[in-house]
């Protein structure tokens, strides 16, 4: 617990910052006029009504109507009956929280059923993703398919490449040996507007297609010894889905050997949600989550890679010299400070608690920095454990805002060395004609009035 | 991933016990039949249908009409364009799921104000409990307040106890360091149906007041450092709720100086649910539900235990000899398996998963051993990581079943080097008449027929 008696000590030393008189003045006015916006204040506005008398929270609460303008009626919840448990089956969030949602960028595709919703990650803490705002990516729409009636299939390009194609019920799928690991998942286009220069306002929106699960399956490797698959000769593996789409990615047979791919049917807990493909899908862990194939109905085992589609056209990297980068799956190593961040506004100097997160599709997490002036000078954040490979780190650092402007950056480094790029440094290798793979640190610029903008900066 | 390999291995050995032709027939028919049931049979039914002609998981399926009785129709989904992004905001689970519920026990309680809902352990995955399927615990109904309007308030039992009291806005505690953490929560009634010899029939109303969750908020102990608490003075703190049930408890001040008492305001990566206490809930790692107060409002520091009503009445063990035991808060170590569990049903003999939960207030769980036959034989199960501090674990071990009855149990130990005590264990200690801190190890009866009872062995 050092570190937190660190951050304890250096907060209580500074207690003018933290509790300015015109906080306070001006949080009293505006709970007064009952107009406090919580969602926008959650990150800001300095006070501690300490010295003020406060009826609220006593365990002798002053009758209605007494004393002055600060004392509040004790509220309904502390006097009635509340509701009662299982009213409707699967609970949800506070109606105060309704704001709270993943969010389609209107006009980016299409169609929506071949669109993007992204997480609000600047709602977000810790490391799990809920369900319910996990970010989605669709190629052709989403299903609800019925699990009774889904079959996966293993085979090999030829009759050569196995012992006997196999064909599984989801029951046979979840009587089979079954492990559970967190992993992120990002889409290999998450951060791709930011190559042209666009600073999208929101860190929902400029990060949000990245969210985190607890997974729960079968190791792939388990279901291809069981169809007794020449790993000598198979060295890739097809996956597809049922969808529309027939999306089909190719996966390298080291991937799947290091017993890292899983074929899911879990999600934090409970089944798949239909929109992250229920009743079953593919885990690559640390790779970009196009191949993390929805539906999942099928895996074929080759000699040779697919060039399938989805790989021929889609999610390659145009280099500075006008050639493809094909087959760059991994996600490399990369950060982004959620609070605050962009659209959010600090109502008032003081202290706050910049939050980020951070992660590697080559490993674990070893630290991350956090500038407040652009990269000039940088601190050391803390990490919340767990630490787990290829999976999100959450990272906190106390900071406190002395009111001029700020430029808030954070900087990850993993387990391999590989150090987070800054733009100029990124660009350098890969051009700016690219959508795919952007992992430069990111900028968020503080204003002397509080709001916070998405800029960017070599 | 040696584990693994060892598992791998075996199941290859087994074959045929995976792959009974009967089985495969009964799926076959069943399939056709259309009338398979899914969440009766996730635990069941021995097969694959390898030798046999499956269109629906190739890449270039049959037309309809073609073929056999077992080429299925290529699916709408395949077909046609599915739902676009974001329908309405915030992502529920599959319709096929509708049965995974938490659940009252009827008649558990006099009014569904003061009951509890179960968490369905016999449908969940990993260790993560899903928000919607937390259990609740209520002492007056729960409510959905109003986080602009609420407050948080640090005083002591008199002014020597603290420099100054202080008052906190939901704004300024997540403008604070905040920390995230995975713990679990358990009533202290949880299997407490049991110590009557009453074999409650399913894991739900057996264990089901058991959650795990990642909490994210405040040490307490900035709060109190903030207040200048004198912790020389003051060796208890009183936590109070803002619900009607005034549900107030004392907690030793070691818990809170160890650092590991938070105030909490998330839970899995969004704020807390209304009916887990939004805005804010105390979390008491390893400590029972009733002392993670929720809707918190207020806390007090003294220099003793405050014998609330809810310490002096309810929450106590009542020993053989008469006497009734107090302030046992921690809950000790404890495991069960959720699948096979009480009222499943083994559709054929063949191969299992056998998969629990394991979970120790006093630390984290170093070994958890399962057996088929009662407790005459053990076998060390395979704990899912990452194995963290007054958590859940999930462990699984592979199981043949030969068709015969069958006991089964799992036994878990501690990094104390505490191990679960057998029912027998138990009694011999606490007697037959407590109904609070039931820690047996819990026995699932495997009948002939496949079907799965709860029952009880010394």
């Amino acid at each position: 617990m050092n570190d937190h008696e660190k951050l304890s000590g250096r907060l209580l030393k500074a207690p003018e910052n933290f509790l300015s008189p015109e906080g306070i003045r001006q949080v009293g006015r505006e709970a007064r006029a009952g107009r406090r916006d919580f969602i926008r204040s959650a990150f800001a506005a300095a006070t501690a009504a300490v010295a003020a008398p406060v009826a609220l929270a006593t365990s002798n609460p002053v009758q209605p109507g007494e004393g002055d303008s600060n004392i509040i009626e004790l509220p309904e919840h502390s006097k009635g009956l509340g509701r009662p448990v299982v009213t409707d089956g699967y609970g949800k969030p506070s109606q105060y929280e309704v704001n709270v949602q993943r969010r389609q960028s209107p006009g980016l595709t299409q169609t929506a059923q071949a669109s993007v919703s992204f997480a609000p990650l600047q709602s977000l803490f810790g490391i799990v993703t809920p369900s319910g705002l996990h970010f989605e990516r669709h190629h052709q729409g989403w299903w609800d398919i019925d699990p009774s009636k889904h079959r996966l299939m293993v085979n090999g390009s030829d009759p050569s490449m196995l012992k006997s194609a196999l064909v599984f019920t989801m029951d046979e799928l979840m009587r089979l040996p079954s492990v559970s690991r967190f992993h992120f998942i990002e889409c290999g286009a998450n951060t791709g507007m930011e190559w042209g220069n666009v600073a999208v306002p929101t860190v929902q929106y400029s990060h949000g297609m990245l969210s985190c699960s607890e997974f729960t399956g079968v190791p792939l490797r388990l279901l291809l010894d069981m169809a007794g698959v020449d790993t000598k000769r198979a060295r890739f593996v097809l996956a597809e889905g049922a969808d529309g789409s027939s999306m089909t990615r190719t996966i390298p047979m080291e991937m799947v050997e290091s017993g890292e791919v899983l074929v899911a049917y879990g999600q934090n807990g409970e089944m798949l949600r239909p929109e992250n493909g229920y009743p079953l899908r593919l885990v690559v862990p640390g790779v970009q989550g196009v191949s993390w194939v929805k539906y999942l109905r099928r895996i074929e085992v080759g000699d040779k890679p697919y060039a399938t589609k989805d790989e021929g056209i889609h999610y390659m990297d145009l280099m500075p010299g006008g050639l493809h980068r094909q087959y760059t799956n991994i996600q490399e190593c990369k950060s982004v400070v959620t609070t605050p961040s962009g659209g959010q506004v600090l109502l008032d100097k003081g202290f706050y608690n910049i939050s980020g997160l951070a992660w590697s599709g080559r490993g674990a997490i070893r630290q991350v920095d956090v500038s407040v002036d652009g990269g000039r000078n940088w601190r050391r954040a803390r990490l919340e454990g767990p630490v787990m490979s290829k999976c999100l780190t959450r990272f906190n650092i106390d900071w406190v805002w002395d009111g001029k402007p700020a430029l808030i950056q954070s900087r990850a480094m993993d387990s391999t060395g590989y150090v987070q790029p800054t733009y100029s440094q990124l660009r350098k290798v890969r051009g700016t004609r690219s959508i795919y793979h952007n992992n430069a640190i990111a900028t968020w610029l503080v204003q002397e009035g509080g709001e916070v903008k998405n800029v960017q900066i070599a």
